[in-house]
């Protein structure tokens, strides 16, 4: 089935113990797009650019299959850029500069092509957007997912509250779970927010992994242990790419299927940590990400006799 | 198969946010050879208390199985006491007291009737008094488990890279693996410490589960989520006696076993911390702890397809 993604698409200057980058391809839906493009062909984007984007990285998308006529090109801006610098300890960051630029004013625009879309997925991004890319869906998708995070609960919590009342699916961290709901217990937490619209809840927890709540049901799946992880960025937008690429591929949205998905979104997560930015996600093989997901049934297997 | 636990019986005096306690038992190994009761019936402890220890506490263990002849009573002597006062987040905590009073002479004797147990847990304390334990067994047992903490990394690291030699199984948690190997990477942090010695690791993450490491093999044993986790005093001790139990009275160290065994544990652990102290470990069924794995195993098992 077709995949909408709707997010940034932008330019990233990172910082880790490792090393540190130039402006190199980022945003949410760059990721999601890249990560998804492993499970989905029919795998549609909308975003925003500035006329500074080269040319090349649109192509990269396009040769993983993505659709770019909704992706805009605002000759005159200049493309979203984030830079920012990971701790020793990778699990936290400082923002070094953010220049909003063409995303301050992004007005998605659904293509007529892309109408009818069963599976939608609205990366982090102002969440009265996000309401609005679900209002110009001419039909209602088959499930919609939201990714969000603490900014929007801190300037924009009423709207992040309407959007919620709309999707399928929510995907956020354990903090900002604690934080939207005033619960530190995450399982209360999670009762308090699937209460607010989304009947299924992922809170994910890095390099803890994530757990899945859906009613009274719960799945825990576990976070590979890697030897390093050399670049965090992306990692939450590729396991919601892997997610809702694998759900959109199956066309099964059953409980059973979304485990499947976690393990997959996982799967593609630990790839890719371990290289910057986007590279390691647009080399891979269908034969790793069997091989990567094999190493989660390993890790998490056990017969209680 | 026979188990013998080494370590401290005290008093602990807690405070959490939702309470506080008077001296009420406690101590590494009452709740190791609690958790163990449910497991084995050769269960036996060598610990030292003072003379303000008193009886109905040690009836209380007897009347688990727990085999009290190696208990020493210095009738002239009082018994190890702490008291901490856990934070909000029931992760950190503050030492507010602590009295070693007996056991800071501990010098344990391992009676006539305990030589030749197979299942040797050394509950935490000081490294020199664990290898004299292992020294003062006639006979190798079959696995000798160890649990330990970063104050002795910190005061007396020698001592514990010395008995580390001897040990089969290291129980410590995510911070101090890291102290130990000077790798901030779990996974390379593992890889040194089994050089040191034990053959099998286990890495205890708290609320976000534990890690087992053997050679190149990991498992990964989520913790169950929650709604309340009341005092968290003697969850890893509870964890290590579990763990234990069930492995020697099944008495096979197979890997697929030691899977079994953490999940017993982490079992085990998830009753301790819904009460104050030992209050809820004194009073478990077999039923209950079957259904409790049997919500490990629906919270951990997906398949791929």
């Amino acid at each position: 089935m077709s995949l909408l993604t709707v997010g940034s698409v932008a330019f990233d200057a990172l910082e880790t113990p490792f090393g540190k980058t130039d402006k190199i391809i980022g945003g949410a839906a760059t990721y999601i797009t890249l990560a998804a493009s492993y499970f989905t062909k029919q795998n549609n984007l909308v975003a925003v650019v500035g006329g500074d984007f080269p040319q090349e990285m649109i192509s990269l998308l396009e040769e993983h299959g993505v659709n770019t006529e909704g992706l805009e090109i605002v000759k005159e801006g200049k493309t979203f850029f984030w830079s920012g610098r990971y701790h020793e300890d990778m699990n936290t960051r400082d923002t070094l500069e953010t220049q909003l630029n063409v995303m301050a004013d992004f007005n998605p625009v659904i293509p007529v092509s892309y109408q009818g879309t069963e599976y939608l997925m609205l990366g982090n991004t102002v969440p009265a957007t996000q309401k609005l890319v679900i209002e110009r869906m001419a039909k209602r998708p088959k499930l919609i997912m939201l990714d969000t995070m603490n900014l929007w609960m801190n300037i924009a919590m009423d709207d992040l509250k309407e959007v919620l009342k709309l999707v399928d699916l929510l995907t956020i961290n354990d903090e900002e779970a604690r934080q939207l709901s005033g619960e530190y217990s995450l399982r209360k937490a999670a009762a308090k927010i699937m209460e607010m619209g989304p009947k299924t809840l992922i809170i994910k927890k890095g390099e803890h992994g994530a757990l899945l709540f859906q009613g009274e049901r719960i799945f825990f799946a576990p976070a590979l242990p890697l030897e390093e992880v050399f670049d965090p960025t992306g990692a939450g937008d590729t396991f919601a790419g892997g997610l809702i690429g694998y759900l959109a591929s199956t066309d099964d949205i059953s409980f059973d299927n979304m485990k499947r998905a976690i393990i997959y979104g996982s799967a593609m997560a630990s790839f890719c940590v371990e290289k910057f930015g986007t590279e390691r996600l647009v080399n891979l093989s269908q034969e790793e990400i069997k091989s990567r997901v094999q190493e989660f049934v390993n890790l998490s297997s056990f017969e209680i006799q």
